[in-house]
């Protein structure tokens, strides 16, 4: 945490407002920037999207944002009219309490779905972490902790770069896309930079950088309603143009790689992160639908889980993935292992296959086409009787 | 089993042949049909298909089919050239054995992936199988068991009716989409009739009997490189013209379908057989993609698992679904409880939607949109620990 490099311009807090019935559990984060900062965001696909994701989208891109209040516990999702008075409340008394207008603070929630914000509780939750207010570490570490659900640790990513003004940092951070609730998955991730940069271009950029890493991510398939990236850059530091907003790019998307690997990891019961790499098919989208029907296949997953060394379920799920190919078109490995060349099996060691599936919480899947220039790199993990558990032995 | 009215002029099948290691276990079936048979298939839209479905494609639709030879533990399939002249070779054994022309004979496998046949045990027992053939109940339920893997019981359905020319008959028989081996997901369905109707007529009809039955069963969404249905209609009975075909394509379809609930009742590890009835879409694909994202999904299913009335997980579901639609436009049941009306959480008793969850062994849920007639019934399973247990706890 010590060696976290932060974005300059930033004050972050994480309390306990009431919503968690735990007293020990942060439920509500606030990150504040002291100038007002460009800002674009990435939402959820789904048709039913929470009331916080409807609030950030009318909102977004804009250049004076001031701050993001965030609260976990409940996602203020399928709440109607009220779900979205409640959600442009939540903007006003952060508005309030930092001498901003409503419009300039973006909102986000997770957690359980269908039931109204328990306002009462969250106002002066918001009103508490205003007061709390600070920059640094502990700060950050404070809100990290407020967004989590059922993670089992915080997701925090920095990069530092250098550029002809001076130094510019990205901090980013992130909770898991497991489920929540235990009710909904979510992702929500948050990346700060004090770069200065115009609003659409963070637009281009938080599209382009999702892409390949948050929605290079599945647990279970299951599309939240509630998904959020938001990008600000407050010009805190140097303003980048030009040539310098390539390596800046690369920070950031860096950034969203980390955490996107990091909520893979600690999806739910999981005990395996499994990298999913694709090439050779005609392109990048091809790549990306067979990882995914790999990453989404309850087959694929649990003979992971099982240390089973079963290939016929990676190869069986790249043939109903929708991406056209002969069986000769693919080779396939498991880590350094090479299980089937041009669509025939080959005889491999299936103790040392298996003992690498048993030995190694993060394991490779490589499938190599003879298509074309595509390729996708992808993250999952194994599903485990601790994610039925999770699940499953809950009544609401 | 007593109640069978089997369809007339064919002959049945099972024996342990030494695929599978247990000298108990019934592992090669044979149907044959003692006259020249129409015939037409369905197959797996699986890009990766199994030897036995590329000849039963080469051979369909055609008009003189005499019988169908299958093996289970072992699905020949990653299999190559060599699977390929397997899948023949047991064409040609079987013809042999019954005074046929090879290409008169069909072929399916289901079990694992990627092993070559062991045709030294399977040649034989195709030459045993054909000197135990017999007519009437204990024989098909021998073929029927022979055809099994992870599923825990036969599936069996018949119907007759009454025709002009006398009774028509319909027996079908198939084994699950339950996870084998426990490798591959393998539906295989054998729908045979007395009837006496050309194959072309037999492959529209099977085409459109799967997208209402076997197509609206999802267990895990995986699809397996083996699905295969044949329908065979050798017209030992009346032949069916004209109006005759609206009857008799019903009854086919509706042994389809308690054919597709049976396999989806008894779905690895399953506790619940769940229907879900869309209704009320654009169309009856948009309905389709619903039912099929709701029952894909790990979340829903392990809600009911966990008699947990989570509809926010179904609706979200909806939501990713890639149909469009707002949320004033759905409404959700389950059972007869409403749970959430146009777009609203109703107040309900969670404690009794739990209970129905729990104490059926069936369950109903309902959903319905203001978009248009589209509609569509879907059967799925819950997930449960005993799936991740039988698709894990195994290394080849």
């Amino acid at each position: 945490m010590t060696n976290w490099h932060l974005a300059r311009g930033y004050r972050f807090a994480g309390v306990h407002s009431g919503l968690r019935p735990d007293p020990d559990r942060r439920d509500l984060a606030l990150i504040v920037s002291d100038k007002p900062a460009a800002a674009a965001g990435v939402f959820t696909q789904n048709r039913v999207c929470a009331a916080p994701v409807q609030v950030c989208r009318e909102r977004l891109p804009r250049e004076d944002v001031r701050g993001i209040v965030i609260c976990s516990g409940n996602a203020n999702a399928c709440t109607g009219e009220q779900g979205l008075n409640d959600a442009r409340r939540m903007c006003a008394v952060a508005a309030e309490s930092l001498g901003a207008k409503p419009e300039q603070m973006l909102v986000a929630s997770t957690g359980v779905i269908g039931r109204l914000l328990p306002m009462p509780v969250i106002e002066p939750g918001i009103r508490l972490a205003a007061s709390r207010l600070d920059v640094g570490a502990g700060a950050l570490d404070a809100a990290a902790h407020a967004i989590l659900t059922t993670d089992t640790r915080i997701k925090v990513a920095t990069r530092s770069l250098s550029t002809r003004g001076g130094e510019v940092r990205v901090t980013g951070f992130a909770k898991g896309a497991a489920m929540i609730g235990p009710n909904m998955a979510t992702m929500l991730a948050f990346v700060l930079t004090d770069a200065g940069v115009p609003a659409n271009h963070l637009a281009g950029l938080a599209r382009r950088a999702t892409t390949h890493t948050f929605n290079c991510v599945s647990v279970e398939g299951h599309t939240s309603t509630n998904d959020t990236l938001l990008l600000l850059a407050n010009g805190a530091g140097p303003r980048l143009e030009g040539d310098e907003l390539v390596p800046f790019d690369d920070a950031v998307t860096s950034v969203c790689e980390e955490l996107a690997r990091a909520i893979a990891a600690d999806a739910e019961g999981a005990n395996h992160l499994v990298t999913i790499y694709v090439e050779g098919t005609r392109d990048d989208a091809e790549a990306h639908r067979i990882a995914k029907a790999i990453a989404d296949s309850a087959l694929c997953k649990t003979a992971i889980f099982g240390a089973d060394p079963n290939w016929g379920r990676f190869v069986s799920a790249a043939g109903y993935s929708g991406v056209p190919f002969a069986e000769k078109d693919l080779s396939l490995w498991l880590g350094d292992i090479p299980l089937y060349r041009e669509g025939a099996p080959l005889p491999f060691d299936a103790a040392a296959a298996s003992a690498y599936l048993k030995n190694h919480r993060e394991i490779d899947m490589r499938l190599r086409f003879t298509l074309g220039p595509g390729r996708c790199t992808f993250w999952t993990c194994d599903l485990t009787h601790e994610y039925i558990r999770l699940n499953a032995d809950y009544t609401t």
